[in-house]
């Protein structure tokens, strides 16, 4: 479809930002002055507490502008990829922010050399809302090289994502697979519709067509995967960190602890859980050799109806009620003042986000097409955008910004709502089974796959800073053996099971996994709660909302009610699945 | 062919380098033993003169007996691949050399950081033969940085090379070409063979097939060719050189105008020579739209014949007859000391190579199938082991190696007298003919093709050294402007030249290619004295050939009658190119 056939009320009203686009290049003129005025503080910083106010309220002020133009920009391109004017204002936003690092690049360093000076400004209550940003930034110091080194450093940053790059630029071709003497498109995006055939001919061949191609090019996502490991140790290891994994969860601002305590919960003590789900499903199936590449035909049909917008956002509404009313004007708001961009039209970004800043809306991207899954996602963005508006609305700019830890549990709290009122309110069993069987499988991805890719990822940064060889034999063998111990008995490996990990994007991000895991988990232990009419549960997860990034991940959940380090919020997680399970399988039989 | 079926006499004898297998681990025990006794040095190198040569001397005992070692395995393995005994020996040869850089690692730093010291030291004669390889690591002194960021840089190196790995690991595999209604293999093997066919749409769709490849991964190949531009200029920004240019020829003791003379001769002063011959090619052939994959069409029918082992060596002989009885001797003592190692067999390595060690023969590794090319690859790799020989004989350990620039020059005047011979001895015009037209194509590749491909990858450097941005889109327009310019208007280029700049692994080598162009001049105008019967550049050729390395590129070779500064000697190689174009054009008519 194209763009100009969507009725207004269905696209996103952006005119909200600049009303006159040219306003956008307005903004653009008072942040190159703002920056040409911070370049001036340098040497100056800790010169006396008013400097140092000064230049962080005009630093504020770049970023908060920066951010809006940005926005603009982006949100624009994302729909009207073609529009050369956006571009040009991509371009200037992009260039506008990388000239601010360079020439904020004495910042960091210049408030670690004066710790104990701003340590002392802190202490005035004019700096109460930049005591837990420039805490941690002090906190880096140790971290810190001098100077000729840091320069050294911001060099290798030019060349060092090399491996990220290739594995982005590859894209490979596949075979056709046939499906009753038809022959149809293999890619990444018929994969899985492959994988849920009833011929197992046509599931094992889509695999074998799959993977095969990434063995055939091992060697070259071999030396990507080893590159990008290598380049977190070496990171580590010059910022005298433990670890690759020391150096990712200080960024974080969380402790390593954390990260075992989840990989822990998931892989040693809940994992029968995930066994034995494999093993139903085996036994529902009645497959004898039960292969992974099985493990996606569905055990309930499709049962969800098309919806209109109109009636997902009534279904949204019941789901979410146990908010309040408060939370609920937020969700009408979004709607009636045209924050989001429905549907699906030519160039459009595909997936869906939420994104905005300090000084817009919280807009989202969509691409709906009327299915359980669009209704899905759309709570689910609407999940990020109210805790964006919540956050600007009552902190701070400096504090408004969350981290992607704190991030997920809102939308996932969401998500999960959602699918549980479709439970409740299925009208057959069969109804009800099907969304049970779908929150199993959501489940299944977040709970134990990742911790899974955690445990890999974290074996190859080992390896990486130990210095030992990483060929393709010896990730993929890895790779095989991981993935038949986490399947269980039930599962047989596919011989191709150990190059399926080339697939994988996420393990170029930098122990990026496991915190989908911690997303979920938190939120199915608010959601187990508040399913349980926990009003305290509700009040403090909707303080949470507003809390932005104020202080550390760890202390914001805690605050919340679930504190991540506690092992109650795992049990109340793998119970809430061993629950669902447990239904599916009474409901089942 | 199994290797227990050939002649020994046609086999190499490497009993010669140890008897007994087992000897080989006694070195490795002595030099692990000299390699704790370098170890100790560490503090102490500009104590006084006796212990400096005590520390070279060891070391030079070192590196000889390691070489030893590594020879005779890696000679082993090459013929023998799937014999354990040997990898094991490569194996513990490779890790003893990497464990002696680590060991080392101390000494530049400490010889550059005691410059003044050194430079007395080196006044005494005691360390004459020194003079120069030391007096070259004092040079670098200014690129030298703080221990610190030395031990950075080091670690740097562990990450900095995925660029040249990502491209060494990718196999593309190409659709079959049809000749004659059969289908075909395509590879880069075949690729030449299908461009000499008679039939432009063999040629056209081998050529297509092939490049189109490259273009499928274009943004890959665009990554890692960026990418190892941006890591040469990255290590000559953080060494303080003026570009990557001047880094490079900083470590081949050459200077950068060396580099822009050859551009300067190849691709503006005598690029009409190329552009004439391209032009003849296209009358001769008769094709109006001539295209550049119609450049490989043979224009003389092969009318060489199968030739022996033997016959082989009574040619070459008489082709070097010009050098004297002495050279000859050497020949003579190659062939009956069994240096060589002839014929193909199951898994032996591909190609040709003379390799050898200061206290071994110099040995050749062939894959002789009797044809012209099998003899002139023969001439070559003599031309090499008898200079690894004569440098051996004349020179101190620390000054026999000689560097890549002057070893080309031996080999290549080896196999330019061969094929003069050949041209002289012709027994009909056809023939001779036939030989003009094979020394034309050599000289294309050499003296025009490199120079082209040493000013794109000058462009690239620069580029990368400016930060400006290098898409696969930007890459390929150069290239394909550049082909344009150098084939002149007679060649029409297709539309995917631009993309056959990633099939090229020399671009990944550091400004190596401009390398073939000095040795393959040189040669040229070495060997055009020569036939005019220049007594004195016999003589100071020969001398040469004892120099090794003992004193720049430069200086070698102007000792040797060639300064490579001195446009006479592009003069000399273009007129012999014209000469030859002029007879063959004669012929032709």
């Amino acid at each position: 479809m194209e763009r100009e056939d969507i009725e207004e009320k269905y696209k996103w009203d952006l005119s909200k930002i600049y009303h006159d686009p040219q306003d956008f290049y307005k903004d653009i003129d008072t942040c190159q002055s703002l920056l040409d005025q911070l370049a001036t503080f340098e040497g100056k910083l800790s010169e006396n507490i008013e400097t140092f106010i000064d230049f962080l309220t005009k630093k504020d002020d770049l970023s908060k502008l920066i951010n809006k133009a940005y926005c603009f920009a982006h949100l624009h391109c994302d729909v009207e990829p073609k529009n050369q004017d956006y571009q040009k204002m991509m371009a200037t936003a992009l260039s506008l922010l990388q000239q601010a690092s360079v020439t904020l690049v004495y910042v960091d360093n210049e408030i670690c050399k004066n710790d104990v000076k701003i340590k002392e400004f802190l202490k005035d209550n004019r700096l109460a809302s930049y005591r837990y940003t420039v805490n941690n930034l002090l906190a880096y110091k140790p971290h810190l090289l001098d100077e000729q080194q840091e320069m050294l450093i911001a060099k290798v940053d030019n060349i060092s994502d090399i491996s990220e790059q290739v594995f982005d630029s590859l894209r490979l071709e596949f075979e056709d697979v046939e499906v009753n003497g038809q022959k149809k498109t293999l890619n990444q995006a018929t994969l899985t519709e492959f994988l849920k055939n009833k011929d197992v001919n046509v599931r094992k061949d889509a695999y074998h067509k799959f993977f095969k191609e990434y063995k055939k090019f091992e060697n070259t996502y071999a030396t990507t995967l080893a590159g990008v490991m290598k380049k977190d140790a070496f990171y580590s290891d010059v910022r005298h960190f433990d670890s690759p994994l020391e150096a990712s969860v200080f960024n974080d601002d969380v402790p390593s602890s954390l990260f075992f305590k989840i990989l822990d919960k998931a892989n040693n003590e809940y994992r029968y859980l995930f066994h034995r789900y494999n093993q139903l499903k085996k036994e529902l199936l009645k497959i004898d050799d039960f292969y992974n590449y099985d493990l996606n035909i569905p055990l309930v049909k499709n049962v969800s109806q098309k919806l209109t917008i109109e009636q997902c956002f009534e279904i949204i509404e019941k789901a979410l009620a146990p908010f309040g009313q408060d939370y609920l004007n937020i969700i009408h708001q979004a709607k009636e003042e045209r924050w989001i961009d429905y549907y699906p039209t030519t160039g459009k970004r595909q997936g869906a986000y939420s994104s905005g800043s300090y000084l817009t809306q919280p807009y989202i991207l969509m691409n709906f097409i009327g299915d359980y899954n669009s209704m899905s996602t759309l709570i689910h963005e609407l999940g990020h955008s109210v805790h964006t508006y919540l956050s600007n609305h009552n902190q701070e700019f400096i504090n408004s910004h969350y981290r992607i830890f704190v991030a997920e549990v809102a939308s996932t709290v969401n998500e999960t709502l959602l699918i549980n009122y479709m439970m409740e309110h299925a009208k057959t069993s069969e109804e009800k089974r099907y969304y049970i069987y779908e929150q199993l499988e959501n489940c299944v991805g977040l709970i134990f796959r990742q911790p899974m890719f955690a445990d890999f990822e974290h074996r190859l940064h080992t390896m990486a800073q130990n210095n030992e060889p990483m060929s393709s034999k010896i990730i993929t063998d890895l790779y095989a053996k991981l993935s038949q111990e986490y399947f269980g008995d039930a599962v047989k490996m596919d011989e191709l099971v150990g190059w399926s990990c080339y697939y994988v994007p996420h393990f170029y991000y930098d122990y990026y996994v496991y915190k989908y895991t911690l997303g979920m988990t938190v939120a199915l232990a608010i959601v187990k709660r508040i399913l349980q009419g926990d009003q305290k549960q509700i009040e403090q997860y909707l303080n949470f909302l507003k809390s932005g990034g104020k202080e550390s991940p760890v202390d914001l959940l805690t605050h919340a009610g679930v504190n991540p380090l506690d092992d109650a919020i795992y049990d109340d997680a793998f119970h809430y699945f061993e629950d669902l399970l447990n239904e599916f399988e009474k409901l089942s039989k």
